[in-house]
């Protein structure tokens, strides 16, 4: 069984690996350390009433484990690895946005760097809008002329635990709207990972809490055909990312660890749809499909989750 | 015309007093003095965005007007009229809980005290569950037996604008719940109101903005034919409240200054569904309806609103 | 390996029981039997879009089983049976309303009838008001006194797949309503099992796809303390039903097969809130809790699902 | 007064004007014509039970009116004409698609043919997305290149009455998802307004009832300081377009005629944010602000409207 460490485990990316950790079949509950200084000795229910059912309390102090998360906030996490020095073989997957650029970990993006990620013991876990777009993407590199014109909507899970204005009920319900136009923090990841420079991004607020649609709006340099081919081609053997015959919705995906791709082309230009739940394969999700490849697991284990469908 | 101040226009009801005294046939924008410590010197799109077409600027101080209406929170209405000495010829509509049981002011429930109203300067605006449920009740005085049992559901707007865990969408989207279970704040002015005071009241936060629905079930003593031709003789000469055939749904009236209430007999159990938008015939609309009484005019003056439908 | 036929499998409990038996560890996708005579030939993602990743095709024609389970509409449940005679050894779950009330069959309420499921062949499913409303009232069979006072609200799946005024988003958003006052189908099953017949029932339907919240307030016989011990006894070895410290919302077991119940005490009157998914412990869950008690399996068999939490 | 006539009156857009004309200062209830084959003879509130105050009843046909307003699907209207020979002195507003593109028909962008309007007996009423996107781009006529990507979100009510798949609210609650990619049925109507063909256009469905928000980015031949500026000047003496400071939000339109326009530019490329209420702005709103600029009264004439806010 693997001993894993979650720091940070009272919020958003935490309380989902809490509920993906407790029934992996390699890990469970009682290999859990869950670490939060604001709630330790409580039982996880009192930050996550969900979870009236788990046996699982939160300690104040993190201690030896096998695997370590990583669920603070941005700059925190390099903060907190100072202060924790760890064995060179303790597995490190940081959710947060800290490493995704340093060249001395690995970026844990699956469907592009699988082999990497299972040799690696400090993986950068991606960023949800990056996710969505690199996997619109990823299938393209080579191919692109011109600016990308991408436009992305995420749930209120997206902008973290912290009431906000923007995430207050009484705005956000039945609204939508943009923000950080043209200079979103995902898109250096996104240019890294894809090896194109020229994206426009347009992120939006929508008005749900779980879920990112992005639409992909590219140039071909020379259009094709039998482009879904190479789509399907490139994911043929990543478990979790599927092309579909329509545009997908994004509720579709939402409670799984799945991203559905579609796509429509209008002479040189190609739409392509990318759906994923934030919180899972745009988070804690995603880390856990790393975490098993990095201990030679079934990249699937613990994730055979069931949709929210409606 | 009438020269209104609104003290504290920058919070929500204050916004809705805004426009809707901005169309105010015998208001308009000019009349108005929209006070606000925090927003002061400020357009009044910085606190309200849709009010683009405003020429309302926020201003720090109270001066002179016609009608006072004190939108500040519990508590401060009767802090501020203490620091604020008004001449007793100025009409006073405080929307805050701090007169409601006070002698010295007329509960403003013009479906009760309509004609009391007419002859006051200082009305304690109703709380947006109590005008609910009085409407409700108010046909069925001296009738009542036993414990009268209510249910009721608020949007979010009724927590008011500061952010909190109950207010942020991504806890408040999609869910339902109980608060306040048998002690909400605004039974005793229920129970003055209508002369009764067996009432268990569960009060409930609905997945909406704006709206209540009220489900009072009650037991007559002597069970009577014609329930519903009794309603409609105590409201006909309400313009506001309408006796509807069937159960009706809270957006009925959303966006409106009307209550619709319907009800169902068995027995000697009776159902009625009572709903109102608590912003307005809650709380600001009942305001403006009360000022109309106050300057002898016509009750529906400024509130012929368009319903929001959908 | 249980081999297991769901009948109806393109509706919403078809779908759930899909999602659930495909990872259940004694079933799984080649074991299942998805008969639907509208989309037989298709893959199950033609009515389930978010089966993308499932290898399970639908078929025309019931062949043999060890487990049917029934989710056809009410009445057509019993015609089903009528024209597929089954093995006495076969078990079968009917999801839909027919055998609820027949002495043959066993009513599927693990709570109140465990030892009896277990070696029954014929299981009625509970309906999903029946069930929320049922595990507030057990822990009171014989305290009761007066008349039992319920509010339940429900969301959009409890209303079935077929599009009709009351499902149309552009009512139902933002909307919530009174439906079938005094007399919703699910009373005699309610007053069956619990031993009661004065329940006055008022349904809502909410703006939320999945969860129904039950309201119940009773009159104690005799007011009495350590009510929660009570709970807490009757429920202490039923691994979904959690009895917890404050009032729950719906949106803590959605996603779950859970049954969280709260309740406050005041005098002799008692409010108990209690919530479960409607698709999932209102049915399709508590089905293979069923399921696993007639097998002689883990209750929790299967059942180890990931809340939607937000 | 002008006697109207609503043709189809039992629909969004015949109800939504019932809504602005019954309270307009030149129209009032009596002299309002409610044309419904479906409700003929019944009391308007039968379609549109929040207009229960209302003294209007639906009639089965049409007789003289100064000006008619046409709310049926679209291929209706010009088979309604055909049927219905009106005196050409008869102002003929049609809401549906049927003469947009008809060089016999003035196209009714009060912005863009102000004066045309002002003279025209036969308008033809914008679609809601052209009008979103025309009032984004006319500021730019002259000054694009390469192509115009625009991404556009409509609530519900956009998708008209009839309940379908994706009007079911258990599927559209919490969604978001692409239809109609790059052909949706405005697009000709907006080249033709704005002069300019290179249009992308992929339009989504959001999970609200009311609003549109479109989102475009262009390239500009010649990038320009002062672009805002720009903007401001156009729209200077149209009421009801206002340029903001920020990009907005939907909501912040909803309930009104408003259209409210903002900008950020980045070298070359420059996003407009442009919202609108679809059944206002985008349709019943326009067509009186129309038919006030067609008899020669203030164009702000009866909309004078209570925004939604919240």
């Amino acid at each position: 069984m693997i001993r894993a460490a979650i720091i940070g485990a009272a919020g958003y990316t935490g309380g989902e690996l809490l509920r993906l950790l407790r029934y992996h079949p390699h890990v469970g509950e009682q290999h859990i350390v869950a670490v939060s200084t604001s709630h330790a000795g409580k039982h996880v229910s009192h930050a996550h009433p969900d979870l009236v059912d788990s046996s699982v309390v939160f300690v104040s102090e993190f201690a030896a484990a096998d695997v370590v998360f990583l669920c603070v906030g941005h700059g925190k996490a390099a903060a907190w690895l100072a202060e924790h020095p760890l064995p060179v073989s303790t597995r490190v997957i940081d959710l947060s946005m800290d490493h995704r650029l340093d060249p001395a970990w690995m970026y844990g993006l699956p469907e592009a760097n699988r082999s990497d990620i299972a040799s690696a013991t400090r993986v950068a876990n991606p960023g949800c809008f990056a996710t969505t777009i690199e996997l619109a993407l990823l299938p393209l590199r080579g191919m692109l002329e011109g600016n990308v014109y991408v436009t992305a909507l995420t749930g209120s899970t997206g902008a973290g635990q912290a009431p906000s204005d923007t995430t207050h009920y009484s705005w956000r319900a039945n609204n939508v709207s943009v923000y950080k136009a043209f200079d979103h923090q995902h898109l250096p990841e996104i240019a890294a990972t894809v090896g194109y420079q020229n994206i426009v991004f347009v992120p939006m607020r929508g008005s749900w809490t779980r879920g990112i649609l992005a639409s992909t709006v590219v140039t071909l340099a020379n259009p094709i055909d039998g482009l879904r081919a190479r789509f399907n081609e490139v994911y043929a053997d990543h478990p979790f990312t599927h092309v579909v015959e329509d545009l997908p919705d994004v509720k579709r995906v939402v409670g799984t660890n799945n991203c559905c791709i579609g796509m429509q082309q209008q002479g040189d230009q190609v739409l392509i749809v990318s759906v994923i739940d934030n919180l899972l394969k745009g988070a804690s999700g995603q880390a856990v499909q790393n975490m098993n490849i990095m201990f030679g697991l079934d990249e699937t284990s613990g994730l055979h989750l069931h949709p929210v469908a409606y």
